[in-house]
């Protein structure tokens, strides 16, 4: 391995590790778990679901592999707060959405090279990205895995 | 910027966004917010910022960097839970310790050199290093910031 594909390993690593993480912790708890608020008076743990989904949903367009797997995630766990909503699929359906874009990402991430990371990604300008050339597919795996990181923190409190 | 220094960007910047946003809600809440626990049953405020400043000051001999500030938190943040203890530091010594052990890291983190940031940590051998040279400090800063971001998802909730 040379340094890029080094670097490339510890931030896809630090990736999948959350991935599993929250993989495990989902499976673990119950639906009634599920649908309780993680500590009093904030997002349920089935909004968080759903907003985890939706947000990495939004990285098929965001790295140019074509649409949302999933759009209709978005005005219920993106544009508005965790409220009852007739839109909200069943936690069954949001169980299988997390693993179908998840593992259908991993299959993109699993085979980039160090150039492809390196691209840019579709919300920067080639002007923009000419003079900030961090505004790669990497740039934003390392925010996604941290936000990641942020509501799986907030998840683990559902676990008694 | 080289490929290189592009990804190393991407990393600290990540590192010092989080450090930040953890030190504006630190500095957003009172004594007293930082006592109660995040959710019920669950650690403290102060607990959680005395961890993290225990886990980052352990960055220093972990990246060659001397010894630590506070070896002192290690024995009441990181081997005990959060309990009564005599010898925890006042909630402004713990306060002073977060933004000292941060400070002194950064400085060190935005002078070096790709060929730093790839080097071994103290915890891998030589041997072990040749076969996994992605143990190396950028590694753990990429760990170390997605840990910061699991429990700054949680400290978020002392926030009213």
């Amino acid at each position: 391995m040379n340094q890029e594909q080094i670097v490339i390993k510890s931030a896809l690593d630090a990736w999948t590790t959350y991935i599993s993480r929250t993989g495990t912790l989902i499976q673990s708890l119950t639906d009634e778990q599920l649908q309780q608020p993680v500590a009093p008076g904030r997002n349920s743990g089935v909004y968080l679901l759903g907003h985890l989904t939706a947000v990495h949903d939004g990285l098929f367009p965001l790295f140019g592999l074509g649409e949302k797997k999933h759009p209709e995630l978005e005005e219920v766990f993106l544009t508005n707060p965790d409220r009852p909503d007739p839109k909200r699929p069943a936690i069954n359906e949001l169980r299988e959405y997390w693993d179908q874009v998840n593992n259908d990402l991993l299959h993109y991430f699993s085979q980039w090279t160090v150039g492809e990371w390196l691209q840019k990604h579709a919300a920067v300008t080639d002007g923009d990205f000419a003079k900030e050339p961090h505004r790669n597919r990497l740039n934003v795996l390392l925010n996604r895995t941290n936000h990641l990181a942020y509501h799986f923190g907030q998840l683990a409190f559902l676990k008694k």
